[in-house]
């Protein structure tokens, strides 16, 4: 078995790519930006989390209590950009999954850049973002955070 | 990539082996045995289903309106004997999965030798599906499938 490609059929089904956005008085913006990849997993299948993690060599696994699984996460830009993004560029995904990872590569080399310190940027990347999973939830409208970059 | 990997490994995350049974009172034993390998996704990858179906020559689409997916289907004996198990015994999955996966390869063979067509072999099948799957829902009790066939 090839482990790689293994690896990249488990996310296909189960992974998630993601970036959130908080509102953060502090930051210049006064938006955080926070990418994320994700795969979540019941208890009786923890290991398969346990085993892509040292696959990768980076990312924690934590017990959501709100959802009841068990979620393998890396959300270190640097591990993003240089072992999570690598991996799925050589291993394709087959899914429409495939196209939130195109745009969330591409998020990412934003933010590696450091381009979402500039407010126009931001906007490019809050449009990104949400162009990214149109069934999963999030906290902020996207209207709420293009209104806030405008004060 | 090497697709028979990744198809290990989609299915490690959505796939599911299952046997259920039926009340049928033309059969001698009364209890009809329907073994089942499935995996189920919403429309927008539909498109891996069909690559799945091509890859294992076998099964079928269709859709299933109460849940709201499309889901590859592949209920032939012959052909999960002959086309399925072989793939997952080559390409072990690496979840819990494995441990249904290793009882539906035996109440395949069962199946495909024709032990379900006498009583106390039914019975024994009956043991291993409900050892199954253990999170999922069944249409009948165990103790209603045992009893009758006590009659």
């Amino acid at each position: 078995m090839d482990i790689n490609s293994y690896i990249t059929g488990f996310v296909d089904g189960e992974g998630c790519f993601s970036v959130s956005f908080n509102f953060r008085s502090k930051l210049t913006t006064g938006i955080e930006v926070r990418p994320s990849f994700s795969v979540a997993q019941k208890k009786y299948s923890l290991n398969i989390l346990q085993r892509i993690q040292d696959h990768f060599q980076c990312g924690s696994i934590r017990y959501s209590k709100s959802d009841g699984v068990y979620k393998y996460e890396v959300r270190s830009i640097s591990d993003l950009v240089k072992k999570i993004i690598p991996h799925f560029e050589k291993f394709t995904l087959l899914t429409a999954k495939q196209n939130d990872f195109l745009l969330f590569s591409k998020a990412c080399r934003m933010i590696h850049s450091n381009q979402h310190m500039n407010k126009e940027k931001l906007k490019d990347l809050i449009e990104l973002a949400y162009a990214m999973n149109q069934s999963g939830s999030r906290r902020n409208s996207k209207q709420d955070l293009l209104k806030h970059l405008m004060r």
